[in-house]
């Protein structure tokens, strides 16, 4: 049994990022991943997502090019071709993860993992046709193996939550992965469960000229998110055609055909199923990792699970389903495992945005104190003929910035402002005293 | 004679924001303005310019679509709606700044202000054509009237800058006022300065089709700005049709001709001359204000003049030449009338943007300690077909990061963080400990 200093199971945004870590500080470490490098963010999430969002976004500036005074005849979307694009640019970039993972001497290790008792991890070949999927070179493991380290992090991330009775098909009920997959525009699309998956893709094909139905059993939408943010977010969905059902339960699907508790019925030709995300926990075949009632990995506060010396990182403890979480967790992880006294894991500043149109772009916590400036009021905005939006900055009880929310279509590039405001613990009267160039989008800011 | 606590002249956007700021605290201020609110900021510069930059960059995308698999059949550019759209910008702006002075408690006069000795204010009604084309209700004076006060503040700005032999004749030799007023778009622009400003209207014109060429003194372009930035910038200027001719001196102009010292000659059918600016300074008529060999307005740390209680800020003083410089400066001198010891009025954090295709924002000063990230190694760009470009932090002998600069089409909100980090006095370490949201553009900050 081949002995490493660090064993990661699983090549996510979270994984690859610790091994990488690891490898570069000496650590004899081997990466495990049975399926893709890039974990569900690029593969079935992030990037794929923005890829096509960014299309569709643009394709409906393109529509209201009269607004810019620009006359456009006729502009299609090539939805195969797009499809296509979003596939290479995976391939591209899992290409870029390969060579990270080479140069920072990190050893990979394509097959399925099972996490057995005594810190072994056994690894068999991966099915054959997920190795040549990925299309990029690499030597995948011929015969079962087992391994053992001091240290081991587990990194295998989440899969599409499910619903009773309500069991994807690839056929017409499609979870996310199915979805992008899928290569035609469905006329009309169910969408079950209004998260932030859910918003992501109804934005998406309603853009591109589907009848959208989303269907939440939250009587309101991302409870957890500004109101006045969400509310935005919700008209501007509507006018692209989207109808929201909250508040509902699913009794039934049957002939492509969700029935409603409130006897509703909705037909559509494809149904996305975005119910939430499920721990892939099946390969932890060592009771001593414990689990919480909700089947993810129990952690502390160092990301130790039950059993000492194995860590979950990443969407596998639930602390925080973000990819930026995840690689966040597995570089504080591993810098933790070479000092005595493990620096605190500070997950309390943590971004978060929506790719919708308009973005909702957020950070930190939402207090009483609320400084409110409409995007109207931004002149570089006024050029740009966007004047829908809004910039919150929360303030403690002594004026320190502790949480932002931003409505705008890029508020993604200018949350990196709270991003720094909140982590240095800038007071609200001193950022006005810092100088914002005019007319910039940064000046919002400054207002 | 009618005595104020204060009085400025000039209602840019530094003597506006200083009456305003003034009014609010309860000093009885009178702004004297001689043409429109807004000043050459509002009326003849960012915002107008960015108005138009921001449809020819539009325009250069849709040409672009197939890029994002959309495929457009015909995009055309009603430049005279675009040249409305951008008139009708500046009249809700400068409808805004009235309402913004009449709430904060200023008096706002309409005519030509005379600096005479003993800090005496002469005002005359403003020339008719003048006042109609404001377009906004106001009073203007109907007689002459004298003003004092304790303290005045002299906001006039700038004045396109002027080479011997070459005066606009406002039908071919174009200064950018002029310039902006034009309905066509020439087949062949020439620009006299390759500034800023000229760069921002090769980079305009260049989009909407005009073969440009630039013409410059100096042997390389923005010799302050970063040479990596101004490469890229330079190259893609070439690439969309404009030619350099840097280290050249115009002989003479005739015959809608420009004839250079090395013996080459161009014709274009318009030339604008964009070389530099010049302060705005005949009305000062007390010899106890003194000037700058190069005829701006000389003042101390605090802004004051070399007559007492006499200030000038903006680009009267030649500090620095942007709106935000004037702002800032304008709300520090009130801030330090009412305070015994004056603070420092702190402008070495100063931040600029080039509006052009990519964007140079840039902000700090440049050590010899950098950090460089490509924009290829951003996730979010790959998805918006974005890679050239560049994010560099610069930092001191103790990791403190002093300076940056961003090259992308969106640098004018990236910028914002750099704001925030540099003002915060954060350490580069520090930073990469910042959570930055995956896959954002404000992640670049943290790769």
């Amino acid at each position: 049994m081949k002995k490493y200093d660090l064993l990661v199971i699983g090549a996510g945004p979270g994984g690859y990022a610790a091994a990488a870590h690891a490898a570069k500080q000496g650590l004899k470490t081997l990466l495990i991943e049975k399926q893709h490098l890039g974990g569900a963010c690029l593969n079935n999430g992030c990037i794929p997502v923005k890829t096509l969002l960014g299309a569709a976004h643009f394709l409906q500036q393109i529509k209201k090019a009269n607004l810019f005074n620009i006359k456009v005849e006729k502009a299609e979307l090539d939805f195969n071709a797009l499809l296509d694009r979003k596939n290479r640019l995976i391939k591209r970039l899992q290409k870029g993860i390969e060579i990270f993972l080479r140069d920072s001497g990190v050893e990979t290790l394509f097959g399925a993992a099972k996490l057995l008792p005594g810190k072994v991890v056994a690894v068999s070949p991966p099915s054959r046709g997920v190795a040549s999927a990925s299309g990029s070179e690499r030597t995948d493991l011929e015969t079962s193996a087992e391994y053992t380290a001091d240290n081991i992090i587990l990194a295998t991330g989440s899969l599409p939550g499910a619903i009773p009775n309500l069991q994807p098909d690839g056929q017409w009920l499609l979870d996310n992965i199915q979805l992008l997959q899928n290569k035609t525009i469905p006329s009309a699309l169910a969408v079950i469960g209004a998260g932030v998956i859910g918003l992501e893709f109804a934005d998406l094909y309603s853009r591109l000229g589907s009848k959208v139905t989303l269907i939440d059993v939250l009587p309101e939408l991302l409870p957890q998110e500004d109101r006045a943010a969400v509310d935005l977010l919700q008209k501007s969905l509507e006018r692209a055609g989207c109808r929201f059902l909250l508040n509902r339960k699913i009794e039934k699907a049957e002939n492509k055909t969700l029935y409603l508790n409130d006897g509703q019925t909705i037909a559509a030709e494809i149904c996305l199923l975005a119910a939430g995300r499920r721990a892939n926990t099946d390969y932890i075949l060592d009771p001593a990792v414990q689990k919480t009632a909700k089947g993810f990995v129990s952690v502390d506060e160092n990301l130790q699970t039950s059993l000492s010396g194995v860590y979950a990182i990443g969407d596998l403890n639930n602390l925080a389903l973000y990819a930026h979480a995840a690689t966040y967790q597995g570089l504080a992880v591993v810098d933790n495992l070479r000092q005595k006294s493990p620096r605190v894991i500070n997950q309390t500043i943590m971004p978060r945005v929506i790719f919708t149109s308009p973005q909702i772009a957020s950070i930190g916590r939402y207090t009483s104190q609320c400084q409110q400036t409409p995007l109207s009021l931004l002149g570089r905005a006024q050029t740009e003929n966007q004047t829908e939006g809004f910039l919150k900055l929360y303030t403690d009880e002594k004026d320190v910035i502790v949480g932002c929310v931003i409505v705008s279509e890029n508020a993604d590039a200018l949350i990196g402002e709270a991003v720094a405001l909140i982590n240095t613990r800038t007071k609200y009267t001193d950022l006005k005293n810092f100088i914002h160039p005019h007319p910039s989008w940064a000046e919002w800011f400054g207002l």
